[in-house]
């Protein structure tokens, strides 16, 4: 038989009269003094942020809540459709989607910055690391995470702006610098506009703010909780599933309507 | 065949240069503007709070944010240590739960306080209004929703905070009123001790601002949504879900373990 | 502190050589001699069927794996294409959908059957109980559960089809005779055509198998789960979900595009 | 705007009299004629198997379906206990776990095996085939996909009786050949105990049967969906995961109780 290994948690504890997240008493210090940003950031970092990580860190979440209806929204609101009566199944159906395609660039660029400054003692400049990155991904025919957008062009309006924000909080550091030297150097490459697109800009500042790559996955996936609970109360009030649903199953399947392997 | 019925939703549209929520301008009015809590009230309100509704909201929000191990977090963790790639499937496992048993109450306190005020036109005292809720739940062997907590006692020292700021903000109206009332009722009927918990609280103050009762219990999905995503973060750097898996399954198999139907 | 309760499950155990499930060796005595039907009804009733419930289960089952493009096979298409390296995630997005409203009648319809036999003593007739269950709806002017299907008419073809087996392998009892009465009375009483769907059949013979209610949705939810498989592998190689969005997408924020609350 | 492009599904169509799935009359063709398993082949290959086909396929699926108290079956369960009303929910969050660590085995055996045979003109041997894969994954420091059990020593039974079935139906060909030589190699190279596992053995035998690699992972899915159906149910009768919970918090929490960041 293993020998038993203790079980442990810091997060949270509580008695009669206290309830503590993190070291902090619920009730007479979060509650009322900050707000639900802060307490995302303290649910990642395991402490409350001072007031340039607060303003940076709700720059980074605000522009991952909605992004209207994209595959995750009708997923949430195509199980509404069937179980109305459970609000969390519809948005736990949302969040399922978030995975390779349309989040997973966030941590893919995250990893790839922590990666190129892992050696911190190499005297390698930005723009070396930046040529290195492109054409390590060229060879392996991968594409370089954080870069371009089929809507956004020439430039990712959110990006842009969280760059912005970065420079008046200091986060514009070396990640930043070479997430953004990483988009000159592909767009030289590959002669295409590739600018840094959100998930981009999030990823480098997730690693000027110190948080594992793993944390830029997860600030999509709160952040998207909030837009899909806004998606299913308006379904409820003005549906589309059924309707939507109604024309696929038409359309999808009239190429074998009628069709039976005996032939009859 | 059946006509079209249009496709409609409200929410977002994107242009090449611009993205739009709710009809405010997500780079340029929102990010660096507003906090993730503003956000969440925009994606429940379809507008943003003015200052009075920011403080009341996150003050609601901040306390359903995290509530250490609980099933929910260890379907969370359970998930991660099988699926670790998938971060937003263990925070979507660890939704799944909020049913009936830990979230319903929220939306179920907002229901019985909205039906209590439907028919406006009653000249009816709160008092009366409170006397017969707790009546007809006494009747029908049903719980009063909203009321009584295992471990805090005599008061729930989130909803005494929630009341407090409800005084500050001018949320303090008469379906916190009724809330608070019923448990005055339920009290003396049963003779127990029943102060309003958070969950009576928050409901309580949905009606107050406003908000559908659905939107009570997405309050507490968006919120918990958060807090998943920090447990399964700690569960990545400091594991417990393997270790309460292993002596589970030693204890609850040891019963029938070595047991053939055929005797062999 | 509590009293700890002790932990007990007698599905399954191992050890070196031997896996048992509910008794019986998997390698021995399950591999090579059972179906996958036989496995879930040992899922549901802790032993293996004979020959009769065999055939009767597996009847039961069969017709819920599939219904083609429907609000839960578009979910899990919908997160296939966000996260295709998870496709354990597409089939669970899927079953969230199985609620009150497609799969919900099944349990229903097992719960009115078992509740009209309650009380065993009575002498009442099948016609009286058909007619006080239809009255009863009527009164409360809610919907009686598996009863109509907007597609199928006159007939619910697996609702005849299930009726068949039951007479040749005897599961043709009390529950199966009051749901088909329940039918002529609410035909009576409305003067439309309310035939017993293929829910209505398989709620009346879990009653018959001795099953209780909840295992009814859960014949449902297994059997979904092998059609969604299904599904996410046609999704791979014929994509629909990234079409059907650009069309929702593009019809559903017409209403709203350019539109922006400061008028610019 | 981007063109349109069609909408197809050819799993499933029906008319007010017909329901057909993949070409076969569900009521009369279907229903009272094939098991659960063939349907299940069915779904996965999009025609019923033949007898030696159907003996196989649910010769590999019956394993699948039940492993016990794992980490998938407690998240079931713990999201059982927050929504004992949403059966679906606990089935799909005990669902959402099975990624990389327990079930990503049986497609990853898949991959490997097709890739070594994707240059079919050479005459390479399979033992030649073994070696290389075995020192390409050393080369690596990866792990073999389906070899090894942390409790089934020295040979997993499972797979053994897979092999027997093989050997009965024709399956054993050259991808299981390949798998139980990459066993050998394994063992050799390293000098400790690696026989095939059921991961394995299933992972070889989709390739023998035609399947795509990603429909290895399916039959996890849907089988273990049955297993966690017969979880919920037990949980429901006989239930752990509130013991369970109360067990963890408490001690999960012991090393941070009463601690606050103030010092109060």
């Amino acid at each position: 038989m293993a020998k038993q290994r203790p079980l442990r948690s810091d997060i949270a504890w509580s008695s009669a009269d206290t309830i503590a997240v993190h070291g902090y008493d619920l009730a007479r210090e979060l509650m009322g003094h900050v707000g639900l940003g802060d307490m995302a950031f303290l649910s990642v970092c395991s402490r409350l942020p001072n007031a340039a990580e607060s303003r940076m860190f709700n720059a980074m979440v605000v522009p991952l809540v909605e992004h209207g209806i994209v595959p995750s929204t009708l997923a949430a609101r195509m199980t509404h459709a069937g179980a109305p009566e459970a609000l969390q199944a519809a948005v736990a159906a949302g969040l399922l989607g978030l995975g390779s395609v349309f989040v997973g660039s966030t941590e893919g660029a995250a990893r790839m910055l922590l990666a190129a400054f892992a050696d911190d003692s190499a005297t390698t400049s930005v723009e070396e690391r930046a040529r290195q990155i492109v054409a390590e991904h060229r060879a392996a025919k991968r594409i370089v995470p954080g870069l371009g957008h089929p809507v956004h062009k020439p430039v990712d309006p959110r990006a842009e702006r969280l760059f912005e924000i970065a420079h008046e909080t200091g986060f514009h550091g070396r990640y930043v610098a070479l997430m953004r030297q990483v988009a000159v150097e592909a767009e030289q490459a590959t002669g295409r506009a590739l600018p840094v697109n959100a998930t981009g800009a999030i990823g480098a500042l997730c690693c000027e703010m110190g948080m594992p790559p793993q944390a830029a996955a997860g600030l999509g996936v709160m952040a998207r909780a909030i837009g899909l609970v806004g998606h299913v109360l308006e379904e409820a009030r003005q549906p589309i599933a059924m309707e939507l649903w109604r024309r696929a199953e038409q359309e999808a399947s009239s190429a074998v309507h009628g069709v039976l392997r005996d032939g009859s």
